[in-house]
């Protein structure tokens, strides 16, 4: 399937797929980028799809699979395993038999609900919203109209607004052998109780881990969140807020509106963002940052008054 | 239910909600903040729910429910007196019987029209649309596939495009007992004759008041417009534009790509504002502002240009 | 039906309309503006609405109606000619049996396929999702719950993510009689084999063109795309990504989260721009770009660090 050559133990059987750093054992995990700095390979690893660059990085004895393309296989022989169960779901009964609904719920007109959902206590799913197949819907939650959660788990109380997209697969591209091809998502969205997301805003489910949103926390309209980012407990985030994959935002911190935050960055507890600011550094906990690219707010203040002083000045003498 | 101790006529009866400044014989009022200002508050106002620095601020005789939680129990007292009906509508009738829809008009497939619903003379609802119990949509309207409607009221020739939001609960955090917890929001969404709301685009409801948009304004995709927002005729805004809380947006104003604008401010008549401006100030009618903050454009470009002379010569001498 | 002279044969049949450039035999086109540019107009044009300004640009013998508000008669003049076949798309019956579906496609409960509509080999339209009136689907796509498609045609492996906007009209004004009113779209979008398409991410419809998607491009969550524009080969663009009217956009160019481009700007082969670029000029093939308004990204970054060290230098000496 991958066309590429196996060294080691050709009987180890595979049965599942992750990241190199968090494997366990019967799965096949991947190792690309230049080599240079050793990853973290979980021991209990079964295989891996490395590229020549990598093939150093891989422990003696462990099997291993070599491609120049090794993140593109791994993703071919993963939708091999794998079948997105939202994605052979059929037929004309917009609420399954085979779901399991509370009776005190409400599932307005037109909305649909999949195999294997669930929806819990008091719950009420909006007109024409969609729960896919396997989502769990906790207790007491409203699903807004149009919205709509797939490979997801909703704890209680838990609110989206209208047209919500909980658990599309991340953004991530990756070289086939023909070109770009989109990197294949196999995590889910947990939202922790009490959370609220906005009116058209965006939640994306992880590439092999979860994206996580702590309870409490409040999102607004218009709003994406990128694969695998883990939000603390009791955050707020204003419209077009922007959160880039992998990025940590500790409790209680404040985002204003259009925030946008850059991949893998750690914002710490309790801080401020002013809005329309640009973060692509990590933020101690508490401390108030403005501006892009973001610095601390009195020093990006100081910038914009020293600017306005000193170019209108230079006009009148 | 409110946990609070009452001073005054524990005989009042209580029938609606409101703010301090508009309220109404019936309407249970609260008051929050320092105190420091003195707020405004309707002499027909029934009760209040106070923190304690505002009880000086209560009028001698009007009966009083003292909370450190003011704004949460207010929020409870509603909900107790108030349940929205699109969150009570069940079952499998995508049209209601109970909706009122004009033999012209065009209902798609899969579009829900709720009880009490009206739906004028020649509009068509796009298919999968959701227009809510008791949503008003005139004559002549098209609302596009997917888009939906609560709490709202519409005028003639409206055009929502694909995946518009109207009326949704508008973002707001208040302390609870455990934590924040959402402000309910209790007004509606007005949209005016000949408005245009661009694909996927957001206009909340107010929280007590409604959320305005005056006759041919024109909106395009993607935008946010917060509750208690007032816009006025015939203003055009592009795409991503942001209007936070309470915004009065003069008519004819020009808002471009891109555009944020705080909350509480008011924009004149015919202002223009650059594209990707953020703007925290009151704008005079018929200035042209940009940046961020903004300012008056030629200011802000001025800025622009002295910055690239002097930090590009600095290098070379 | 525009209340305009006419000057020239009155028996010519007029049986489209388009744009003044792209005229073919039958077509209706309009000149509008101060006329001072000679605007290209194709020999074919059967008929033109022209404002007094650009009388003198109409060729010799070509016939032509004379109106202050030629914009907006050539629309109207189109409505009379033209009805979106999604504005006349009724009834009970989600899957049209005037619809064409591959009997291995898979049609997810209370998704609605329009009349003329086709859907190809190995597709799966997910649940609530729109395919409308005559929309063309390749095979083995995958659009997402709640997407909603018209005036489209998408080739194979194309996939959208839930809540996608593909077809809609762009967003464009003009002055009428009583007021502003909402320019007309007769194009399509056309996504090529192996698009990807974000969750509530909106693609408009060009107005007489198309607006063209190439082959393998990707496109995040929360991204607009106006009328007519035209993406080459593997163009990536994150989140909140906002591309003008017109804009051209060269194979393999690289677009960060929440860039702005403005309309008619071509951005060459392989260009990459930064993050919360503000793009108001064109950029050459191969460079490097960031900031608003956006400059080579060496030029950009200096001027932050000249700024930052002068600003906080001068307060301290």
């Amino acid at each position: 399937m991958t066309g590429a050559g196996l060294e080691g133990d050709p009987d180890v059987e595979i049965t599942g797929v992750s990241a190199a750093e968090t494997a366990r054992r019967g799965d096949l995990v991947f190792l690309d980028g230049d080599g240079k700095a050793a990853p973290q390979i979980s021991a209990e690893t079964s295989a891996l799809i490395v590229n020549e660059a990598n093939i150093h990085n891989v422990p003696d004895g462990m099997p291993r699979l070599v491609s120049a393309l090794a993140r593109h296989y791994h993703g071919v022989v993963s939708y091999a395993l794998f079948h997105p169960r939202h994605e052979t779901w059929s037929g004309e009964t917009l609420i399954s038999p085979e779901a399991s609904v509370h009776p005190t719920a409400i599932v307005s007109p037109g909305a649909t609900v999949g195999p294997g959902a669930s929806i819990g206590e008091g719950t009420v799913i909006g007109s024409n919203a969609v729960v896919g197949p396997g989502v769990q819907v906790g207790r007491h939650c409203r699903i807004g109209s149009g919205a709509s959660l797939v490979c997801a788990l909703l704890g209680d109380h838990v609110r989206l607004l209208a047209g919500a997209r909980i658990g599309e697969p991340g953004f991530g591209v990756t070289a086939g052998p023909s070109g770009q091809e989109d990197v294949p998502h196999f995590g889910r969205v947990i939202l922790q109780d009490r959370v609220t997301i906005g009116a058209n805003s965006c939640i994306d489910r992880g590439m092999f881990d979860d994206t996580i949103i702590g309870e409490r926390t409040k999102i607004d309209n218009l709003c994406q969140v990128a694969h695998n980012v883990v939000f603390g407990r009791g955050v707020v985030m204003a419209a077009f807020g922007g959160i880039s994959g992998s990025v940590r935002v500790g409790d209680a911190a404040r985002i204003g509106g259009r925030v946008g935050i850059a991949d893998h960055v750690r914002i710490g507890e309790g801080v401020n963002l002013a809005a329309s600011s640009g973060v692509f550094r990590d933020i101690e906990p508490g401390e108030t940052w403005g501006g892009t690219p973001a610095k601390p707010l009195r020093q990006w203040m100081r910038e914009v008054a020293w600017l306005q002083k000193h170019a209108n000045a230079k006009k009148t003498t």
